[in-house]
């Protein structure tokens, strides 16, 4: 999307859009002549309301490519992927709910264990219990101090964790330390250009090695060390409110999720127990917000695991809720993923994300909600990207281009 | 388009393309389940014509973006409409006929009222009749004289005239002097960029609105002043002959689609009567040109006006006359619009545009002409800035690209 452009011609209505996102909609059949997750799923509410809207595929990043859920939901905000982009170190931070600010830089930790010669012998240090990770985290909360920078570490799940360094001056062109073999001494960190900022960035990571190495000593029989990767800073997005004068509300369960929603400037919404819970919340917060952007995390995991039927079964479930949404009324509903993650495949995948657009202005191609109707659909194969401007158009919060 | 890639590939040919413009052509459903006008239309020409054609649907110029007239018109010219921008002083200009010229700047103006202690008590001078506004025009024309430009003041209608600046040096990158709201008195006309261009038009405007006073003072007991907006400049579009090496026409009725063709450097010829007569224009300069525009008004005042019906007899007007541009036997016909109308909307609107267009080369997918039948055509859901690409190609105007 071309954000100047939205800047331009966005006008603030009432009018409310609903932005239902199924994690990893996106499907395949298990085997030739099969049906996907989504066309073999029983949805009767996603159909009737597939017989009356706009349906298209969509790409998230392009032509081939898998996006994480960090370019994915970049996209359906509609911001360029490829310009803005989310280091792992960040998605790390904002999926353990720390809240990052504009000048915090980040980088995932893993607890790896270092032999007597200095070289990496387990890059996870034997998969550490996450009670006893937890101990090694608060200690180096407590004993690390790094000059002129605060540093913050909150574990994330077994041997990993994540660090972010607080303070002016810090940059992301950062290399990692983890060689990703074991046999090998851990990197330095180098500044990955020639600023004085990556510099200064480089010394502080490595003086934390050095710091972590020293606390840790003699504490833990295989997580004496800890590895640096994916360095990254806020990517700085410009806000819904700035971009689209939306007045925007996230429901999400995950953190991850609920950090990609803070990047745009979204306000966090407590999400309730489920699914069922999140569609309360929307009930409860109607009045409030104009753009709601409702996140469902168990499609994706379900296809992460290749099972298929679960994927389906809470497809449905997502269906059987739909009509408390439809309650509501809203202006504009669109049904969509952030990629797809096919049970086919096991992980995300560069396959069209099928989407449905509801509005009093569509041109309906259908009678089913399917990747195949989809393809279809009048609005083609487009960039995901482009869904902020449709969802913005339908709820006729967009000026004219132009005499 | 890459107009430097037409540039690069185009050759000149015995072979003659028509464009066919139904202004707002695009539609939508008035209820769920109903057709859109031209589905609704009968139309057994065109629905042959599509048997034998490429379809697809065009957008004019980003996703749920409406674009006014100009922004329209470029994107089938093959200009980027967000690179090319055409002030809607521009177009008033156009649209009066003003042969705009290259270092001209232009903007509207509205008579309004001033009261007493100069705010503005009403921006159109209680919409005075054109014949009051005309004679005052002729008094601005004789009256008004600045230091080293010429002006030239055209009535429109109404309230609403057009004035012209010419002379070296101006710029577009000027703010307006219409309040917006009455109880305000007139905004200075601010330079928007730095430049001494700026700078300098903006002194000249403002010389103008005074001058304007001094001449309107005491002539009518309500247009007493002049408000400016929409300053633009020619947007200097590289010619049709220049990029495409085209000997270009264009058969337009109403003045602003004369002044944006002739942006594009067509040749303008008379429309005749109706679209009856612009057809018979066409068949008259048939050897004259390789390149023929033309545009039908009347689908998108039916649109405007939320006229579902008449856009649809239209439609079917344009049907009936359509063997006659048939019996020319235009090596490629293409039929579509600048844009939809939907009367469902009463206004321009984002949604896609059916297009279709008729060569010895091409791969028919449906057996009637319609926003569905498009939607699932071989040319896919497109940005209308291609169709140039299509038409030269098909017209086998276009080199190989590469060995």
């Amino acid at each position: 999307m071309d954000l100047d452009l939205m800047r331009e011609l966005s006008v603030r209505t009432d009018s409310r859009i609903v932005l239902l996102v199924l994690d990893g909609l996106g499907g395949l059949p298990m085997e030739p002549g099969g049906k996907t997750e989504l066309e073999a799923a029983e949805t009767p509410h996603l159909d009737s309301l597939a017989a009356a809207s706009d349906l298209g595929l969509s790409r998230p990043v392009a032509a081939g490519v898998s996006p994480g859920s960090g370019p994915g939901h970049l996209a359906l905000f509609g911001y360029d992927p490829l310009r803005y982009r989310v280091g792992r170190g960040v998605l790390s931070a904002l999926g353990v709910g720390f809240e990052l600010g504009r000048n915090d830089l980040a980088a995932r930790i893993n607890f790896a264990t270092k032999d007597g010669s200095g070289r990496i012998s387990d890059r996870r240090a034997g998969r550490i219990p996450s009670e006893e990770a937890s101990r090694l985290v608060d200690l180096l909360n407590e004993r690390v101090r790094l000059e002129g920078v605060e540093t913050f570490v909150v574990h994330e799940k077994e041997h990993r964790a994540v660090v972010v360094f607080r303070g002016e001056g810090l940059s992301d062109a950062l290399t990692d330390t983890d060689p990703q073999r074991t046999g090998l001494e851990p990197l330095p960190v180098e500044p990955a250009d020639g600023s004085p900022e990556a510099k200064r960035s480089a010394a502080l990571a490595n003086a934390f090695v050095r710091e972590a190495d020293r606390v840790l000593e003699g504490r833990h029989p295989r997580a004496n060390t800890v590895l640096l990767r994916g360095f990254g800073m806020h990517p700085a997005l410009p806000s819904f409110e700035e971009v689209y004068g939306l007045r925007a509300a996230a429901i999400a369960a995950y953190p991850m999720y609920k950090g990609l929603a803070r990047l745009a400037g979204m306000e966090l919404l407590p999400e309730g127990e489920g699914i069922a819970g999140e569609i309360e919340t929307l009930r409860r917060s109607w009045r409030d917000h104009d753009f709601f952007f409702v996140h469902v995390k168990p499609t994706d995991a379900a296809g992460e695991d290749g099972d298929f039927e679960r994927k389906v079964r809470i497809i449905e479930e997502v269906d059987g809720l739909l009509p408390r949404i439809l309650q509501l009324e809203p202006d504009v509903l669109a049904v969509t993923g952030d990629h797809a993650t096919p049970a086919r495949l096991r992980s995300h995948s560069w396959h069209g994300v099928p989407f449905l657009l509801r509005s009093p202005y569509t041109l309906p191609t259908a009678r089913s909600f399917g990747e195949r109707a989809c393809a279809g659909g009048s609005l083609g194969v487009f960039p995901a990207q482009e869904i902020m401007g449709y969802l913005m158009g339908h709820a006729l919060k967009l000026n004219r281009y132009g005499a």
